[in-house]
């Protein structure tokens, strides 16, 4: 398994002779320049990432990432925890949303258990874990920073053996009950957001029960006093397993020049962690969805980042991620298999003329 | 060749029964309460369209419908009338970005010459032609109610023939230089909004011909005096001929009990006509995209509808709509495939219990 310094040091900018490239083929293609819209943005995009004009997308694969955390103890959530295993095994059964959503993609699906209050050990499931589930932010860091590295090491790992089976193109998804909280408490700190306005109803709590969630977010980022130029300690203090596990996703699939779309809320956290670590990762990373997590719209805003879909989804696992492989891939074939207006004989604007 | 009284006729209201059943089975399958948003809608507004709760996707159809515009003599677009036909011979090569979504979404692609300027006599390319394009609505209606009804009846005919051939998913597009012109004077008439706010750049006009361009619409409006409360007089008056083809195509398919994907700004100018025709045409279309051409937020907005996507795309042929394929099927696949919380043996929200 590469080690954490390694991976990140393999990170590089992506092509700007490839992107401009790209640009100028899509310009050459029949129809108005520019008449496709965000769907050339990703074709360039995913063109300069790979390094080369005619690279395409092969075997879409989401990495779902599985982990449970401290501070459910503070009830934050509506579901119990012991939702996590029972979706795991969902998934392990291909019963679960993300299940149906990439057979749908023809994408394959990784489960990663990061580490669940109770171990999920059903078929299929991969074993990276690194406890029964966080400690408790509002008390204390959630995992210590060699964890982080470790947890980081062991996503990015499970990026690098997708891309050797071929795939071209990643996603990333989470399953955690609780996890919009570590999640909020990240955005919070990295883009110092107040908590009030990056948390949201997770899986659906009441007004009284969102106003203790904030409160909670408050205290562990007090308990915490997380440094925001440390964006892994940060990660350490308030983070999931399951999060720097996609953190971990992320910072490998860039430092493999392979694409990578982030799902929603938990996901973007991690994208957030891992863009802060190293500033590159960016290029390489399509955001899928604006969540209905009321928090998600703060955050993406102050992120800068404009996401494909706004669906309202806010389910999670990868979802947004594997709805989103479709129009990567769309974009990704306009890019390769259009005609150009010398192909097809086509005038062009008679303003061009 | 059915007729327009004939198709209007069997158009009836989507079942109510399975809308709720569908609605009941996605709030028992393994994700909390609405948490797919957008594409749970889609999924129970398709089994209620088709009136079958497990009625499943199948080989989706666009038909995309190619005609010319008298109006183009009043220089309202960037691009010669000539490129009508050379994209048409270009759809039947396979190189124009309608092919490439087509086949990237496993969909068939039926295109169809209702009449341009120079016949588009290339291989499978389908010949409804009333005419060398439409008359100039500038000085006179673009066609006669007769046409308009035929043009509509042999819409409606290639919806019926796709469907016969196994299609249980339609997508509308288009091709007609100079077509936002007559669908933007249809926004403006049917929904009673000023020609300023519906009309737009098209493929790329400048301030000066947007200008022109709005006058020549005014003008085309106070020379045909349309009745709004007409719809079918509006869109003989002010239509063109793949208008009518599209606004046909989504009638059939209604008559027919089959979903339908509206693109963008031309072919939602003719679902408006439809829905207006029969307002039970509404629950059979799905809107695909918020276009990129200026006017139509005020015309979608006017009508009170949501888009599933809104990527910038201003190209027509049907791509808005051929992206939507993907969503529509994805919604069908999750109300079909996915696990209930009972299968699953999943715990509900602890709020529920």
């Amino acid at each position: 398994m590469k080690k954490y310094a390694e991976i990140v040091a393999a990170i590089r900018a992506v092509d700007k002779t490839v992107e401009s490239d790209a640009k100028a083929r899509l310009d050459s293609l029949t129809k108005p320049v520019g008449s496709l819209g965000i769907l050339e943005d990703c074709a360039w995009r995913y063109a300069a990432a790979r390094g080369e004009l005619r690279a395409r997308v092969r075997k879409p694969c989401m990495l779902t990432f599985a982990g449970d955390h401290g501070v459910a103890d503070e009830g934050v959530s509506a579901y119990p925890q012991e939702v996590t295993p029972q979706m795991v095994a969902n998934f392990a059964r291909g019963g679960a949303a993300i299940n149906v959503l990439c057979r749908d993609a023809s994408a394959d699906l990784k489960v990663i258990d990061m580490g669940t209050a109770i171990p999920c050990r059903f078929p299929g499931v991969i074993d990276h874990r690194l406890g029964a589930g966080t400690a408790n932010i509002a008390k204390g860091p959630a995992m210590t920073r060699l964890q982080a590295e470790t947890a980081i090491e062991a996503g990015a790992a499970e990026a690098g053996i997708a891309i050797n089976d071929g795939a071209t193109l990643l996603g990333t998804g989470d399953m955690g009950i609780a996890n919009t909280t570590p999640s909020a408490a990240l955005y919070s700190v990295l883009l110092g957001i107040d908590p009030e306005w990056v948390a949201g109803r997770g899986t659906g709590i009441d007004d009284a029960r969102l106003a203790h969630k904030i409160s909670v977010i408050r205290n562990a980022i007090s308990v915490n006093c997380p440094d925001a130029s440390d964006p892994l300690g940060v990660l350490a203090a308030l983070g999931g397993f399951e999060i720097a596990g996609i953190c971990g996703a992320i910072l490998g699939a860039a430092s493999e020049q392979i694409p990578i779309v982030v799902d929603g809320f938990i996901s973007g956290a991690a994208a957030l962690v891992a863009m802060r670590i190293r500033p590159d990762v960016a290029d390489y990373c399509f955001f899928s969805h604006l969540s209905a997590e009321s928090g998600h719209v703060a955050a993406i805003s102050a992120m800068g980042i404009r996401p494909l879909l706004n669906l309202n989804l806010r389910l999670g696992e990868g979802t947004g991620a594997a709805l989103a492989f479709h129009l990567i891939r769309a974009a990704n074939a306009i890019l390769n298999e259009m005609a150009t207006f010398s192909d097809a004989g086509v005038s062009t604007a008679d303003k061009q003329e």
